[in-house]
């Protein structure tokens, strides 16, 4: 497993972040020396995962708090480098009354920590010889460490219930071909990627045991806001009626916002898909909470009708 | 709209074949002097789409002949260059008791002219302001003129009916980014590249009204194989309530294959994913006649329960 402080850390200077960008090629990192070159990154996606994405904002503030920089300012432009990951308002929330090195990395272990009672929590949910299907990098690489469906992989592979994996290559940006196979190559799990179109087909050749995914924002009622593709990898899923789980850390629930309707997507430049005609690129989607057969937190496994309305409200 | 014989003719001592790889930064063409290096390229797909594969296999034929090639072993080699079309079947067979140049070519005139026919069909199925949805290349590249979808689309462009086209780029090869695009651009229809996993997300925003494709092989009851992602997109178009057609021309029809368990699925190179990491390719799927709201060949609009078991049999 990558170690979390390789994926992103605070130094005396800089927040320096593995460049996502690069891998699986080059592990090359980049030295942010203030907290609008953070918001760079992340709006460019050296760094990317809706935790990992909370993480650095965190540290990008206890830098601007070193720094001398104007507080709110930083938090302004952090805040907006991506619109759909909840995550990054819920990190900038929690760090203002005390934006300090200490806090962010204990913000930063406290997310490494929730993955691995997530990852506990889906593995029970597993039989053993499972076919798991997965879509993007719910992987460490997104959450700062260990990872969210990622890690329920590996619990699952430690625990000999998993046969191998079927990641998504997820165009445009391939972080499933890029990430999450060298994810699992580092953590020896039998794994082949495929094209995001032939999920469905070898979904019917009765291939696939499961689906499971991160999430970037969670609304109140379950919905799901992801990668560009989940909400048709639930769909497909429903119609073969192969279980559909979602894997998130509470730090991705969106109380206020009542349903997915709410959820901003971000549309990304169409150059990212290559071509040079018209395009459109919509980085994400929202499954509804109908789809999904579970989601799991750091509590533990919810199933609909999702409540996450409340603060501190019972999520059983 | 490109001219047939820029897409494939047969010259004196070699079939040209426009190479659909370099498509759309360059046009370039391909000579090849035997039918074996036809073979080769069909396999290499300079040329692809289940009717253009027929003709070259036609003209390759016709050279074969000319060259005092041994007839047997020209026809097993080009039968075997791409499994899951079965055109090529089709058009070998029609070749061999004169496989002459003006056979040929006639094969070649008349797959245009079916284009043509099932256009005129399909127009007649769609409404004002029609926002389609098309996958792969079911163009004039495919059919080596015209196009089956794609000469749909044109029909109804023409006759005022067709608001844009979202493409799906379709990897691994990217035919829609590559080819469809420049198909439409060239014949100034309105489009849009999507990421293939974008589709379901469209069209649960209510941006598809009905879902075009074109078939590499059609089962006598309708089951139909066609590029990898099309079976996710018919499952799609069903759970939205969005018509899926399926426009081929009779020479993509099996007979002899009851349905489409028994169509043989191409598994190419890992390598065209573009990943280091072990990889999985099955180019074409099989979508189930259920979802298909209908199929469009040159004799007319056929409707489920599909009989295309019986050569000259009623379509209707």
């Amino acid at each position: 497993m990558l170690e979390p402080e390789r994926i992103l850390r605070l130094e005396d200077d800089a927040v320096v972040l593995l460049d996502q960008r690069a891998l699986p090629l080059e592990e090359v990192e980049v030295r942010c020396s203030s907290s609008a070159e953070v918001a760079e990154a992340i709006r460019t996606m050296v760094v990317r995962g809706a935790p990992a994405i909370g993480v650095a904002a965190a540290y990008a503030l206890a830098l601007a708090a070193r720094n001398g920089e104007d507080l709110d300012a930083a938090d302004r432009v952090l805040r907006e480098s991506r619109p759909t990951a909840v995550n990054l308002a819920w990190a900038l929330d929690e760090m203002r009354d005390a934006p300090t090195a200490e806090h962010a990395r204990r913000i930063h272990r406290d997310e490494v920590e929730r993955c691995r009672r997530m990852a506990a929590h889906t593995a029970g949910l597993l039989h053993p010889g499972t076919r798991a299907l997965t879509h993007c990098n719910a992987g460490g690489l997104a959450t700062g460490g260990y990872g969210s469906a990622v890690g329920a992989l590996r619990a699952a592979a430690e625990r000999g219930l998993l046969e191998r994996v079927l990641v998504d290559e997820t165009r445009p940006l391939l972080q499933g071909a890029r990430l999450t196979a060298w994810e699992l190559e580092r953590s020896g799990i039998p794994h082949a990627v495929i094209a995001d179109s032939a999920a469905g087909s070898l979904m019917a050749r009765g291939e696939v045991d499961l689906v499971v995914t991160g999430a970037d924002r969670i609304a109140a009622n379950g919905d799901t806001a992801n990668k560009i593709g989940t909400y048709s990898l639930a769909v497909l899923a429903a119609h073969h009626g192969i279980p559909f789980y979602v894997v998130a850390p509470t730090s991705t629930l969106d109380r206020e916002t009542p349903d997915g309707s709410g959820i901003p997507i971000e549309e990304r430049d169409p150059a990212e898909l290559t071509t040079r005609f018209p395009a459109r690129n919509p980085a994400f989607d929202v499954t509804p909470a109908a789809l999904i057969a579970a989601i799991v937190t750091e509590r533990g496994v919810h199933r609909a009708p999702y409540s996450f309305a409340l603060e501190g409200e019972s999520l059983e």
